[in-house]
């Protein structure tokens, strides 16, 4: 029996056939992969084929928050989306925070299941134990603003809090997001799965409370868990005040802050334009998510006399580059446009920035030509022409926008004509914004993690932030990476991605206590009785679940790489200068990793490996994938 | 002692003092001017000297609900908001619906009004007893959907209402309105005073409830009203379904749809691109206000494949002359687009359309060059470069944006050069929508409305749309235009204005009972005891001070007129054409409008008419006024 933490309910709601299902949530699934990533990445693996269409009624997606979201444990507002994802054809798992996670904990729910397909546009409301399917023809088409604005409207109820995709997910760009107020599921292109289903908005109102099993030992823990964040000098002041974007600095310095689609990196000062003093300028507010102390979310104005002026948004640092960077501009109003409307069109900022300055490296190279653009000069570091290329995208418009609509790897194979070498992702992913070429376990991660290159599935903050954690780390060295990679995966699957914390303690703040910590807080509100070690594994059996999902949807060693540039180009200036990943090194770094993962030198879990973790019976899938070659 | 309707409070905030005040309503008062309009010049006329700088530290803001706001009469769920207008320099009065009025009563107020000016941005927070000014320094430069998000989310209260101004009232744009969630303060720049009062927004949030003096009485009255507006041919379904927008073709048809600035009135046939057929396909959804069983305001998607796909807003007829004929534009999208981007901006639509309109008439003239509009084509009918514009208008930026802030009058006088001839305003305040010279006491009422060309002060329903009452009227003719004005005027301000109800119900739905009608809603709610006759006397006492108050800021006879177009250029084509007013005309139905009110041939109230009105105190003013001189 669950003591709290859970509220013991998963709710299924199946629009082909419009039926709404209360399940109980088992103890053994709760105890085994904790929450969020975990719960969904389970569900995923046990109902949905890796074979099917992303954008068919077969795929699921699955909303799951973790047992400590809702309750007062600091940083724990978090939940996790897993489907599988168009945008790669692998397990889609993207999290986002705020206010909606916790609501639906408050509606006594611990996983929403949303499986099948409406014939017309509708949106699911939840409303504690009354769950109904609204239509929606009429929001379809709003952006995210307005459909947000319209349903508390229509519900007559301003406390609602609404995830819902804009126009990129209804057109299903295989970048859209889903929005939640400010907050994104971003990446992976999981708002086109909503789009595909006709699914506009899930709107969550709850008013029951999370229950805590040992509430003396959760003060305790959570108490411990204070002192330490207070005590961390990334946290306070420096996140709290600057927030991600104080990011750029860093990797300025270490000189992988990404320029020009990876052709440059370093050559270009970013840190003068939109650096952490000029970024700090234009903040105006912090919107902390439900729950957290900290408030890293730092809302920016465009206060400049510019065609921006007045946005407003919160971008973090990724979207700094790329919208940044990564398209040559340093031009912070910009920025702050392009990431507000990325958020009403309900598009990855992300995705959709490597892929507009992989546009512009084809544009210079003569790869796409002015006819293609239609006349739009879409050099590097042209602003304009990246700030109205968004609405083109996400409407999936004839020309630029249709061709960059579905992202960096379908751009590259549209085009063709060698534009591989230039295309900046993994497994049809986007790169994040660190040179991999110099950071070796942060590139053996974009690698190999389930999701493409997703630097929050494994990131090496020993490289990033020198922490010596578990041990040192040279960053352009290969030995090791392999086993700290894994290490650095399964530890971020295990502390992050399932409990659901915030992923910025385990990388920035705690890595240190994170197994100790999260096991002290989960045992506390929830009564289980689970070691550091126990924690830990629950990681390994996510990702190795993770991995055979991946297998079986069509995935082989092959694709655990990199782009050609990363492989042979050096990078041509500034403290990483002459660094590169060749592939003989990535082929020792993914012998190592295999190897410390107990897979085999294809990258196959091993039925020992998964009979240790408990997850024996998954290995059918891959022997029956062998049966059917 | 008041038994009902009223809540017995006035809240006095003043800005440069920092002082909350709460003091009594007087029962003279709500037994003299009802409430709204009513209240509003009655405060303005004694306190606020008539000579001030409407944008200086002296000019107050004043708004006022109505006895009917908040409780379940139909359609009574507005407020007034009175203040020295920037735009005309005269009584600037503005009307708004939606929920902002009623909470104020909920929170316990029948007026609020806001004084002095703060040394830093703020906003105003009014909880039910508890009022705070709060920084508002970070929410300064956003628009206004965002701040009222942002206020939201500061206040943690998702329920409050909120009325703010964007950066058209921050740079102090006499257009700039005043939003309430889709809602305006539209008119006469009022969104420029809260703007030099530094004052950001007005946060309230309430949970009494308005006492009804005679329940059963009030009963009675509403079913009265209920049945006799669902017997009304034009409330349902026309107007319900169609909302104002259906006026295009009615207008149309009677030829005085303004077409390009009023020179081509009826050559083109803007019903097809946007009259009521084409409109209603954008409708999504009625948005009613509080209490109102018609929701004629409908909420408009642009669908099309355009620059303005995804926009949505609810733009009344007004919006669609100001963006649509006045400017030679028949393409719906970016009249919808317009409109939401003026309410994001906090501008006003109509007197933003018409000064656009104009510069295009000055453009097309040649008095405005290229050099002037920096390359712009400022043609009639370039949809885009009218859309650009509102930006440039709304943050006064140098070039186009900063000539023609200020409306219409302000860019005539820039211009100089004969353009005062195409300048389609009166006393500063931009033409409707309905050509004066095919409805000519609908023209009068431009003439001489205390807020300027203001239709909504004394609508002529007999000559728009045919109804007989209180007899039939030639539109084309000025015998008993001067009377009929009168009586539209004071009717009006005593059945809409000071109530507060709907203006549609007074001159599409209920104009024969609206006076009956108006007595036994505001008796039985509030205990009162006034005659239909009483309910005309209110009326024609606030259109007094109010002419009292624009005497002492310097208006006379001369003011009551039109522009030179109207006075020469008779209507061009269709069904009103060859009309005009020529000067004698006017000047014969001036003579006989004074007349009728029993004022002097120029135009000032006789002590005697004061008096009869139990106003005979404000003639000092007009005496001491004299004197001066």
């Amino acid at each position: 029996m669950l003591k709290g933490g859970y509220m013991g309910k998963v709710l299924r709601v199946n629009l082909s056939t419009q039926k709404i299902r209360v399940e109980d949530l088992s103890e053994e699934i709760a105890k085994d992969f904790l929450g969020g990533a975990g719960f969904g990445i389970k569900y995923l693996s046990d109902e949905v084929p890796g074979n099917i269409d992303p954008l068919g009624e077969e795929n699921k997606l699955i909303f799951a928050p973790g047992p400590l979201s809702g309750t007062s444990a600091p940083c724990a507002s978090r939940m996790a989306l897993t489907t599988k994802s168009p945008l790669t054809g692998a397990v889609g798992m993207s999290l986002s925070g705020g206010h909606f996670p916790v609501e639906l904990k408050f509606a006594g729910y611990d996983i929403l299941i949303i499986e099948g397909k409406s014939e017309k546009p509708v949106y699911i409301n939840i409303n504690d134990d009354k769950v109904t399917i609204r239509k929606a023809e009429k929001i379809w088409g709003m952006d995210t603003v307005d459909t947000q604005l319209l349903i508390k409207h229509e519900l007559k109820e301003q406390n609602t809090r609404i995830a819902c995709i804009g126009p990129a997910g209804e057109n299903l760009s295989k970048m859209a997001s889903i929005i939640n107020e400010r907050r994104a599921f971003g990446r992976k292109g999981v708002g086109a799965v909503m789009g595909s289903k006709n699914l506009k908005a899930i709107a969550v109102r709850g008013t029951k409370v999370v229950p805590i099993a040992k509430k003396d030992e959760f003060n305790k823990a959570r108490s411990t868990m204070l002192a330490a964040m207070k005590a961390s000098p990334v946290l306070y002041p420096e996140f709290s005040k600057l927030g991600t974007p104080m990011v750029v600095d860093v990797t300025s310095a270490l000189g992988i802050f990404p320029s020009e689609n990876y052709r440059t990196t370093g050559e270009k000062d970013y840190t003068k334009g939109i650096g952490a003093e000029a970024s700090e300028a234009t903040n105006i507010a912090s919107e902390p998510c439900y729950g957290c102390p900290v408030g890293c979310s730092q809302l920016k104005l465009a206060r400049g006399n510019s065609k921006y002026t007045g946005a407003l948004s919160d971008p973090e640092y990724e979207t700094f580059y790329s919208f940044g960077g990564q398209t040559g501009v340093d031009n912070l109003d910009s920025i702050i446009a392009a990431d507000q409307i990325c958020d009403r069109l309900g598009i990855d900022t992300m995705s959709v920035g490597v892929t507009i300055g992989f546009a512009m490296e084809l544009f210079e190279n003569g790869l796409l030509t002015l006819e293609d653009t239609k006349g739009i000069d879409l050099k590097f570091g042209n602003h304009e022409a990246m700030v109205d290329l968004l609405k083109e995208i996400a409407y999936r418009r004839e020309g630029l926008g249709a061709l960059l609509c579905d992202g960096t790897k379908i751009l590259s194979e549209t085009i063709g004509r060698g534009s591989e070498k230039y295309a900046m992702h993994v497994k049809g992913l986007e790169f994040p914004a660190y040179d991999p070429r110099g950071a070796k376990a942060h590139g053996l991660n974009y690698a190999t993690s389930y999701t493409g290159a997703d630097h929050n599935r494994g990131y090496a903050f020993q490289e990033i932030f020198g922490m010596p954690i578990p041990k040192p780390y040279d960053r352009f060295t290969i030995e090791g990476k392999g086993a700290l990679t894994k290490w650095n995966q399964d530890t971020r699957c295990a502390t992050t991605d399932c409990p659901t914390m915030c992923g910025f303690l385990m990388d920035m703040a705690l890595p240190d206590i994170a197994l100790e910590n999260t096991a002290n807080m989960v045992n506390s509100v929830s009564g289980l009785n689970l070691t550091p070690d126990d924690i830990f594994k629950i990681g390994e059996r996510v990702n190795n679940i993770a991995k055979v999902f991946n297998i079986t949807a069509g995935f082989t060693r092959e694709d655990d790489t990199f782009p050609e540039r990363i492989l042979t180009e050096p990078i041509k200036e500034g403290t990483a200068k002459g660094h590169y990943i060749s592939s003989e090194d990535l082929n020792t770094m993914l012998d190592e990793y295999y190897e410390a993962r107990s897979w085999t030198l294809e990258g196959i879990p091993t039925i020992e490996k998964l009979e240790e973790l408990g997850i024996g019976y998954i290995h059918e899938k891959i022997k029956s994938l062998e049966v059917s070659e």
